[in-house]
């Protein structure tokens, strides 16, 4: 089996464990380990409340240096007040001391119900367990990617190669998450290992950008998570010569890793919570940058266009609708919709269209709606999904 | 049987039929007509995007006076360019011949779907009947309130006598919606009716004054449709001195209408698409009175909440989640949440509590959530209802 997890490139080792947090038995402790220690980045939510975890992490991160992430699923230790910090700081010494590093070294992630203490004894075991499970196979980078889900009913993976000169680095990622994701700087969790050797500036700013058009452009129900946290540990065991300005290399770099993270942004949106399909919003013509991105998220957030969807129903009033509604300039004499190639609405006019096409079009597993506002020049796009029946069962009865 | 519609006030006759635009055969045209002639006041939508029928009552209210409204469900004459603009003025035409009125002096609204042309015969054909039909009586009052209907499950009025001087004034109104209702300047449709005396700019002031504190505070799910309109007809024919200055009279007339849109905004909560309950978020403490509104629509129009209450599951970390991740000021040592008197959250720490009470106090048809931000003075409120799965299935399956 070719290895295509976050152990594939040179330098990880990862573990997957259960120890206890849920109650479902399902792994909920998991540990990427890179011993020679990693060149380091993330993004976090811009939600201001955040975890515990979340704290202690951007405060570890700062360094740009790493020699594990620790992360547990099953609770958030989001709202937990001074203990919940301890327990963060405590899964940090824990781990360190397993594989002998500065706790300051560790990174930590937690994802899960908000409000309640963490059982750190139970987490503490399983961080014991898991560092005595560390391996560089593809099942421990499987079992690290399972022990990371929540309500995701797939495990999402992604993995890319490329030349760096004439050396070929990889990158690996996994992410998990599935409901309360809404674009700000990160979405949900997202760990990702490369072998690449690169400065600790650019493999930040190639973070940012990848996470900034992929994972940020990705809305489930407009809800930002407290703990939203992408990590990327760079060992740079590849052997290319170390990227280390802003020129070709990076470039190669930099859209690989985008590229990566845009697959994972798709995985994401058709294993949502309840999500049968997914969509990309386009926005064109308007009047400036911020305009384009409000108005690409009202449309993807708009549940009434994500159950029109979900009926195959080209309910294209609800797209206009959202879009006015917004606060967004527009120009109504000029303001056109297309859902696929098919043109609904143009000029502020409806337009005759085969109403068995588009219901076709927007029934498919991917397809995008455009939106034309005809009041400037700037564009962007956002991905969403469906919204189900299934989206309620799921929150309704997520237990307390 | 005591007429507690739209005709109980003196000088209001009404009617509703059916004329064909529903193909299920219900009612959808209703007219309102006042033959002596009303002082009139309205608000609207604040969407980019408006109906036909919004541009034109715009237009027909700025005299602040009416002799008749005339309403149709079943299509929201929006995004229906030229074409739509002289449909609606045709409705204004066909109903002044019919009642000898100027048509500048017809005041109209739609509702319904988006993008359709409307069935401008159907609709004529509609106001002949009406026309013919109209009458003092609570038939003819529940009749015109059934005619505007749409996915509303329940006829919603509500009715209010109130002594000016020495003279008992009344006031009656209908409104519907039950879906894309968010807070703008006006929900839904709304009209009401009064035999108060009072002057035009005071009428539209208690107009404004009452929508912007009941109507408006409701959201369903955040949605502002294109067609929103609420519309005040006074006849002025109850023999009290008229009001015409902002005394203890009017404040008297201003309370009494406030109260009746309250209870319109608490019956549409409840009646809302697919909901079984209501909740009012009280936000305490917020830095300014944008923070106020802002955080209590943020939870109100928070799925994830709204699915944990539909569940009557006490997930308080959403409602958090939802307060830290809208860009309001907030002191999380300081934050604190209250579910009816059950305190769940104190100063940014969680706090031990009977989940079975607080489950059965979130169960409840009515229910108060507060949230105190620790950052300032100021205080909103919102009304919300919960999500279930009978909102996707009706929005999944409404036909295009």
């Amino acid at each position: 089996m070719k290895n295509t997890t976050v152990t594939s490139p040179k330098g990880f080792l990862a573990a997957g464990v259960s120890c206890g947090i849920k109650i479902s038995g399902k792994k909920d402790l998991g540990i990427i380990c890179c011993p020679t220690g990693a060149t380091a980045a993330a993004v976090f939510t811009t939600n201001k409340i955040v975890s515990a975890a979340v704290t202690t992490c951007k405060q570890n991160t700062k360094s740009g240096y790493a020699e594990a992430v620790v992360v547990n699923s099953g609770n958030a230790n989001t709202c937990t007040g001074k203990l919940g910090l301890k327990n963060a700081q405590t899964m940090c010494q824990t781990a360190a001391e397993l594989i002998d590093a500065d706790s300051k070294n560790i990174l930590i992630a937690s994802t899960g119900i908000i409000g309640h203490q963490l059982p750190i004894d139970k987490v503490n075991n399983g961080i014991i367990l898991a560092a005595a499970n560390l391996s560089a196979g593809p099942k421990a980078g499987d079992d690290f990617a399972h022990a990371i889900m929540t309500t995701d009913t797939k495990c999402k993976q992604a993995h890319k190669s490329v030349a760096i000169g004439k050396t070929n680095i990889t990158i690996a990622s996994t992410t998990k998450g599935a409901g309360m994701i809404g674009p700000n700087m990160a979405t949900t969790l997202c760990f990702i290992t490369t072998d690449a050797a690169i400065s600790k500036n650019l493999l930040q700013k190639a973070l940012s950008n990848a996470i900034g058009n992929s994972l940020n452009k990705l809305t489930v129900d407009g809800h930002q998570s407290t703990n939203d946290t992408a990590i990327i540990l760079a060992s740079g065991l590849a052997g290319n010569k170390k990227i280390s300005k802003a020129d070709s290399q990076y470039k190669k770099f930099s859209t690989a890793l985008k590229d990566l993270t845009t697959d994972l942004a798709k995985q994401m949106a058709l294993d949502a919570e309840g999500a049968t399909r997914m969509f990309t919003v386009q926005i064109n013509n308007a009047a400036s940058q911020d305009d384009a991105v409000k108005a690409a998220r009202a449309v993807a957030d708009y549940d009434l266009v994500k159950c029109a969807i979900h009926g195959g129903d080209p309910n294209w009033g609800r797209i206009i609708c959202a879009v006015g509604s917004c606060g967004v300039k527009l120009n109504p004499n000029k303001l056109t919709c297309t859902i696929g190639k098919v043109t609904v609405f143009k000029n502020g006019q409806p337009v005759k269209f085969d109403l068995k096409k588009v219901s076709k079009i927007i029934s498919q597993k991917e397809h995008t709606i455009t939106v034309n506002l005809g009041a400037g020049k700037f564009s962007d796009f956002c991905f969403g999904c469906d919204l189900s029946k299934d989206y309620v069962t799921i929150n309704a009865d997520y237990h307390t």
